[in-house]
């Protein structure tokens, strides 16, 4: 993931160079690379690669978005292999080090890569209870290979019955807050943790769209819960309501699988007193 | 779905026809619809529609084929649209009746959708339980808009433990048989629609890959359950191991909602003594 030895991120950029060494003419080699990102705007990623980002400049720094996944893709051209190399390497150890935990991987890396790696890696299971999102986290989670290795099992509740009877929420829970509410994500994530005897539950309740949406509850709002073994929080998530419902669904996927990710990377970081 | 009467298809083609009419040159117009199909190989469709195909015909009829589903297409030329919608409405009737239940619908129509239209005419509603497919199959279901009108809730029985827990599969069950197997799957479907209280069940349990394959079970097999009303069957996919897991994991979801919708379409197909 976050590649701390030089040994380490030479085997990833050997793994993930996109293909041999192209030739530029005159015998100058290009070699690109790419840098997954989370958590910030193209625009603010792009304010904080601003210099690296100047046009004509050697290694080339350009960004590309796709539904919350900002694309930092680096291209080194040099006389040699080794010299095109070797600037790509600090280039991109300098986005790294600016962009820090916005970074979840490498080459063509996904959330649920980098979440299955840290689960794998630390010896967690984990179980998620989805509402709105319909079962794509879980499929997402599942879309990686040797997932079973930590992935015990998702609830798709989509009904409130579902959440009642399946996590343990209770009716009158959702009664007094709504469905789509922290208080009912909070209870989703730890009724789903419980149960499944998973080490971490991630639950998201919203609304997708298109139709739906309150002006209290807009179509894009979701709630996301957390629970780990320590402590539970919620968040809230809202998604411009213009956006179609398959972009609101991957969104709040992803928001759900980064959240998830950030609190693997640092435990500390789900606050006991927001139980 | 498969439109009964002219009015019904017309509106039909007036909700899909690809854009407005283009200009062929020397006043020509052209008009384009598709149809998808799912159920049979492109080859197998290429073969009942072959006259159709042949090079230089107006309307020009030609096949595309995405993990299983077949789409083909009708371009019809005319000196008028009349002209032009007549060539493309006879044509694509032409197609329906040779094709017949492998249309599953028009223009960028899902099988989700087609599955949707069918529940929600029906009154019906869905539940379903997957294993390998994680999630994917409910995740399309909800990709519909008003999904919560017939879709209950999905389980994710990623473990054997969450099989038996959530849908009441006996562990001996497994252990016996293995979880991919006619009996976990039939076991799975029967549990689904008895807890979620729905219509219908859909289950699936097999091997994506690329890992976790045997000589027995290779990857790319898969169990199919599907419970309704008043019987439950199971289906026995074989996919080829040499696709991705992407691809398993796709063709096996469409193959679980082209199941259902076959069943939607004719109940009776679900045979009481398969039970």
């Amino acid at each position: 993931l976050l590649p701390g030895v030089p040994a380490e991120m030479q085997a990833m950029f050997e793994r993930h160079l996109a293909g041999p060494i192209a030739d530029a003419g005159a015998g100058r080699v290009i070699l690109t690379h790419g840098l997954q990102c989370f958590g910030a705007g193209e625009s603010q990623i792009g304010a904080a690669l601003a210099d690296l980002m100047r046009p004509g400049q050697n290694p080339a720094v350009g960004t590309t978005a796709d539904e919350g996944v900002i694309s930092v893709r680096v291209s080194a051209a040099g006389d040699s292999p080794e010299q095109a190399r070797r600037l790509l390497l600090d280039t991109a150890d300098e986005i790294r080090r600016r962009l820090g935990q916005l970074v979840f991987g490498e080459g063509q890396a996904t959330l649920a890569q980098a979440v299955g790696q840290l689960l794998a890696r630390g010896g967690k299971t984990l179980a998620l209870a989805e509402s709105c999102t319909g079962g794509w986290m879980a499929k997402a989670v599942t879309d990686v290979s040797g997932s079973s290795g930590y992935f015990l099992r998702g609830y798709v509740t989509y009904t409130n019955e579902a959440k009642t009877e399946l996590l343990g929420v209770r009716a009158e829970l959702i009664a007094e807050h709504g469905a789509v509410s922290s208080e009912v994500a909070r209870a989703m994530a730890v009724g789903c943790r419980e149960r499944a005897r998973s080490d971490y539950a991630v639950s998201v309740t919203g609304i997708a769209g298109p139709t739906g949406g309150m002006p209290q509850r807009p179509v894009g709002l979701a709630w996301l819960g957390l629970a780990g073994p320590h402590c539970v929080a919620t968040r809230e998530l809202r998604l411009s309501p213009s956006l179609s419902r398959e972009s609101i669904r991957l969104r709040t996927v992803r928001a759900g699988l980064n959240w998830l990710r950030l609190v693997l990377l640092d435990p500390g970081s789900l606050n006991p007193q927001t139980r």
